[in-house]
């Protein structure tokens, strides 16, 4: 057999292009005579019609040039579909090229099949209009609006031979993490990191407006993405015939351009940003639907965004402009008798894993190696005596943290929005240095720690360093995100939608192989943004958190160094869990060495016998707490009441794992009644000092049997410029509120406590005045060590 | 006396310039001898040196060159400080003017004024290093990075004299609301609004990184500010003479650009977007630092981003560098011997209101007009049964809002993130259209709504929305904001932010005059998100909003289109606090007509005699529900129960504002332990079928007498594509499910509860055997009316 032509191969991908739009309108409208063998009638139509159709054919066309690539120069490639609901783009062509019947037998590449293919789309029970995890060949669910192109780039950091094609709506363009995460290629290194191709689709509007990039002009547009370091190269039109043309030569330049950048980088070994190739394909919104319908525009205008003909089943008119419709596409040319994609068109779909849908990195579990773990017994922190020695906490974890970057080179980074030393993790740069392609200066030599394979990644932008993070690990690698605790918040929906993410993939989606837990370290945290201000004073981001599924969310607050670094060991080793750490950089009084510490890591929640006087017997009252600063101030309020009223007895408990508190029906954590009761009493007062909002406390525990004696404090929404005392005296979260709060509740303590009450009083009064005078706490509070 | 010359001009704002960098570097170090008036010693210094001085050089010299064109085109302009922690700058500038001194009067323009001013920077209970609310002239705190811009966008909408100078600082630039907000000039009309002269200060350096826009080529720099539409003027050095020389040309050139923009397009009456001036300022970070220290850069480098001398109070050589540091403005040439600002100085201020830190619009209560309102009324739908008929609860609502709209042309904007027809407010188009200065095309008048001046706001960018309306509202109008509600939580920290300069500006400085609340319309809600599937379906904003503090939080769920009425108009009616409003968009069954809505509003939590049949004595249970969906279902829930056991005592109890749950001592909207007791009884079963999260009823309410019998339910984080009705029974929040609770608490109801519980739970299957088959729910469910 003679060798196609380009023109016969572009014909046939015109074929392939017909028969996804095809599969993409008909899981729109049919649940039956899915190939239209007999005239459509209404009761071939679902009753309720949902879905968009918008960039779906526009989508359905890059995945189909995609693939001649592919074919052509046996590329690894994934494809990231960024516009919103357009699912069935990615469906149909997982369906096409088989990898849909593969993953789910029963939709079988037939009439019937193609049946239930159609039909379980946006039905109950059924697939969703965005790419969900259910979606052969995706990791990026869609849903929510922006992340696609910094997915794209934390899937080919470290994959050298990568090239993810991510088509960019041209609305979630206007979204903040978007606009930002075309800087990505600032932190891309051509050498070690494999490459994005982004295709910026043009098609016009949104659900009811234009879009602001298909709306100036030519040479703005063109000057936008020059600015952003890309060399765009636009394919514009409507004629199908042309457009294969075009888009078939813009692959080609691209491709070219993307390897001649890469080979001259590794050819030298020295990495030099260039303009990346990207390509911005304007075509009509829902390209090929009907021109227009009653008037009312349709193909190239917003009325195309979703399902554009919605009567059909009672307006014989519209169904007739339906039928044309699906007919246009030649289903008859398409299909065989039985229903299956006809051989020829077989043939286009790139063979076994090379096809975008059935890449096992986009389902990267497969493919996770477990990190090689140092011993983190081994960077402990001498204790002795607890409470005496200090030590920062993110110090200690940055220790250990540079021996698993060490040990695991290619396949774990760290994340930080220009924080990673400001949280104290700086012995990462013993070993690596911050990613880093824009140009350089012989003065950054000088602390800056840049280099173009740096593995810690720094940006001003929460939103782009969650996104790479996630396509990071959603391609099989591990990380650790660190970012100050109140600015969290800015990712609270990322991480809600990544939650989500997990909850389906790990309960919903069985051929979903478990991939490295999403770990986030909060540091500068709330009660050491004394100077910062009211504005940095936000532990709310555990309440996001709390609300998404127990079976992905694991939060803790380690006391110490050591329990921090049992914890940091933990989350790195485990799969599939939003995990939330916090813990602050400032130094810290430690108080288990490193076996108690593991233990106590391990169980999560501990009665400290060292810091109880209660010798097992029922106690006057417990003090509990859960967080570093507020575990400080617990203690030392203890040993006010135990030196000031000795006979008073109290119960010290810490917790590190908070999940503890919830009942074991809602969290898998969750401790036994009968051991919460054992720890807490039945009956007797319990001050809870914790670290963020106090509700939160009361919103796991509040089914507790001793829940109406629980009384907690926490941040109070409290706060201006202060010292560390003044904020915590503000939220009461301080020594003296605390043995004032015990006293208050033991009514046995009677006049004595009455006097230490007072003295106390005078204490917060005192220590107040010191701290406006001198600018500082006074040596009684910052010298503090566990006298006992 | 010979008018000055232009290099005169320029020398005395050289003088100024210094006077305000040796102000800002008095706040870092000083807390006594503030002019220098003998040599530096260790105990004039600051025990704890706190602060940042990489930006405020740069930016006192904005300010100084922004005083020179209002004092000669008598401008009306307000400064924009974007960089963060660069406070500072505008203290200085502040204090200088005088402004300060008339705000705080007991920081005279005196030595001892000048002392208390440098001693409260940074200083327990004093001024924070952000400009927070106590700073004059301020609307942008800059503690979370990225809103600048989209704050100078707000304030000078419909301000057609306004000039609003905006300081974007490289850091925050690389954030995504930053990368976004840069294309509102989209939405600027250049007839109708005033202006924004953004003014990037590249200083190259964040904490510890060089920013990415100070790294790429100048071209590169160019062309993105050329793509996003604006005609970048370079203004790069570090010799102060000639850059004042070049600043001044600049602003020039700028500011005749803008006007010749303004005078076109108001000349003739039609507005067209035009590339609007803007100047990208390269300096040196920490500008006129020392050069260097023990061999490491200071100037130009990330070194001088904080306080690059940390030192001086021990090490007498770094003392020496300070001092000379110090006496390198010359201050003695600044201040007289009072300590006093020198006449010639003075005179550079502009005069009055047209001072930046005095301008009235940085205090926008100020000038607030409250709005005209239409008789919410006379908008209710008509209900003379209970139950029986339906509406489009935002629907109605956007009647109202569009002759809100139509009473308040210039005073009033609606922001909403391409859905504001989607969440069925398409009334407002009647009266106004979308803001749009992009290109427009013929067919867009087919329903696109797009006008120069239309007083919708529509971006695919919740954070930009969120800028615009936080700008607009901050100087002194009106607005609401409308998003689906899974997707409010892209801007939980936006609204933290807010909320806690609303907390500040409310509690501690009181010559801020109250401004209009920021109103957010949650619509598109999670039990009618079915379709959209689980990414789509989240109600935790409220958790959020609820950890801020009870003096400026409000949340409204009103269960039908009339209480909606008069819950919206309380809220436009309304100063200082973040009103959130819940109510679905899709067609729902109507309660109260609008006498009874507006009782029940105004209540914010109500008992419906016609719903229950307790008749005044004790229920044996209480549903309780607040939300538009679950009150439908609580209440057919209570239909089921009374039909099929009706001597069942039910009480039907629904709540309208959340907060009425918590305690009086919690919040003030708290309903008092007596009321809520006999509303809810003290020891008979609740079933509160809640909206979102379950465990928020708890968090506000577990302090309740009767907790320990409360049992709510709410979304639970199960869903996928549903019908509503699947939604609802995954949750639990359905009918049958309700049912069953209640059952399940009256033990009185014996065998045949058992027996209705069984029908119960084959509704539960047969239903959802329905809407598998069909594809939607059955019209028992979409058709059911309250039967009583």
């Amino acid at each position: 057999m003679a060798p196609r032509t380009e023109e016969q191969e572009l014909q046939e991908m015109d074929a392939w292009w017909r028969a996804a739009n095809y599969l993409s309108l008909g899981m729109l409208y049919l649940k039956d005579n899915p190939l239209l063998r007999s005239p459509l009638s209404p009761e071939h139509l679902k009753k309720r019609l949902l879905g968009h159709w918008g960039s779906d054919p526009g989508q359905n066309f890059v995945w189909v040039h995609a693939n001649r690539l592919i074919r052509r120069h046996d590329l690894n490639m994934i494809y990231i579909s960024g516009p919103g609901h357009g699912a069935p783009a990615t469906l149909s062509n997982a369906y096409l090229e088989g990898t849909y019947t593969e993953v789910y037998p029963d939709r079988t590449e037939d009439t019937r099949g193609l049946k239930n293919f159609f039909r379980q789309f946006s039905f109950p029970g059924g697939l969703g209009s965005h790419c969900t995890p259910e979606t052969p060949g995706s990791i990026n669910e869609g849903g929510e609006l922006g992340y696609s192109l910094s997915h794209a780039y934390g899937a080919v950091f470290d994959h050298p031979d990568l090239i993810a094609v991510c088509v960019v709506g041209d609305g979630e363009a206007e979204t903040g993490p978007m606009a930002t995460s075309w800087h990505s290629n600032k932190f891309l290194n051509p050498v070690t990191d494999g490459a994005v191709l982004p295709i910026l689709h043009l098609n016009g509007y949104k659900i009811a407006n234009p879009t602001i990039l298909a709306r100036i002009s030519p040479e703005e547009l063109k000057s936008l993405f020059v600015g952003y370091g890309y060399k765009p190269v636009v394919v514009e039109g409507d004629d199908p015939a042309e457009m294969h043309r075009k888009m078939a030569r813009a692959m080609d330049a691209c491709l070219s351009d993307l390897r001649r950048i890469q080979r001259n980088a590794r050819a030298q070994g020295v990495p030099v940003r260039a303009p990346w190739p990207m390509i911005i394909l304007r075509t009509p919104k829902g390209w090929t639907a009907p021109k227009e319908m009653d008037g009312h525009r349709i193909e190239g205008f917003f009325r195309a965004h979703q399902v554009p003909i919605l009567d059909a089943a009672t307006n014989p008119g519209h169904l007739a402009l339906l039928e044309q419709w699906f007919r246009k596409y030649r289903p008859e040319e398409l299909f065989d008798e039985n229903g299956t994609l006809v051989p020829a068109l077989k043939a286009l779909a790139p063979k076994g894993n090379r096809r975008m849908s059935a890449n096992p990195l986009a389902n990267g579990g497969l493919l996770r190696k477990p990190l090689i773990m140092p011993d983190f017994r081994e960077y402990a922190v001498d204790v002795s005596n607890p409470g005496t020695v200090e030590a920062e906490n993110t110090f200690v974890m940055g220790t250990f943290l540079r021996d698993v970057m060490k040990q695991n080179p290619r396949n774990f980074r760290v994340f930080g929005p220009d924080e990673t030393a400001s949280n104290h993790l700086q012995a990462l740069y013993e070993v690596t240095k911050k990613a880093w392609m824009g140009e350089t200066r012989p003065e950054d030599a000088d602390g800056c720690q840049l280099a173009p394979d740096g593995h810690v990644m720094e940006m001003l932008s929460e939103h782009t360093l969650e996104g790479w993070l996630e396509g990071y690990l959603l391609t099989g690698r591990h990380g650790l995100l660190n970012t100050y605790e109140a600015f969290a918040h800015i990712i609270d929906s990322m991480v809600n939608q990544h939650a989500k993410w997990l909850e389906k993939a790990k309960t919903d989606v069985s051929w979903r192989a478990p991939v490295s837990s999403l770990n986030i370290l909060l540091s500068s945290t709330v009660w050491r943004q004394d100077h910062n201000g009211f504005t940095h004073q936000d532990p709310g981001f555990l309440d996001v958190v709390t609300n998404k599924r127990a079976s992905v969310v694991r939060i803790y607050l380690p006391p110490d160094a050591n329990t921090l670094l049992s914890v940091a060991d933990h989350c790195l080793r485990s799969t599939d869990y939003v995990n939330v750490i916090v813990a602050d950089k400032q130094p810290h009084l430690q108080y288990l060495d490193r076996d108690a510490a593991a233990r106590h890591a391990a169980k999560g929640i501990g009665l400290w016998e060292w810091a109880s006087n209660d010798q097992g017997e029922e106690p006057d009252a417990v003090m509990a707490c859960c967080g570093d600063v507020v575990t400080l101030e617990a203690l030392a309020a203890v040993a006010i009441l135990r030196e000031k009223i000795p006979d008073l007895r109290i119960r010290f408990v810490n917790v590190v794992d908070l999940f503890r508190l919830q009942p074991p029906s809602e969290h898998p954590h969750g401790l036994s009644d009968r051991d919460f009761d054992s720890l807490f009493t039945t009956d007797r007062p319990i001050i809870f000092n914790f670290h963020g909002y106090p509700w939160l406390i009361h919103k796991l525990a509040y089914r507790r049997t001793n829940h109406r004696n629980l009384h907690v404090r926490g941040y109070k929404e409290k706060g201006s410029i202060n010292t560390p005392l003044q904020l915590a005296i503000e939220n009461q979260i301080d020594r003296f509120s605390l043995a004032i709060d015990v006293i208050d509740r033991v009514p046995r303590v009677g006049v004595r406590g009455a006097h230490v009450k007072e003295w106390l009083k005078d204490q917060i009064l005192e220590h107040l005045l010191y701290a406006s005078r001198e600018g500082e706490d006074p040596p009684a509070i910052t010298r503090w060590k566990w006298p006992f």
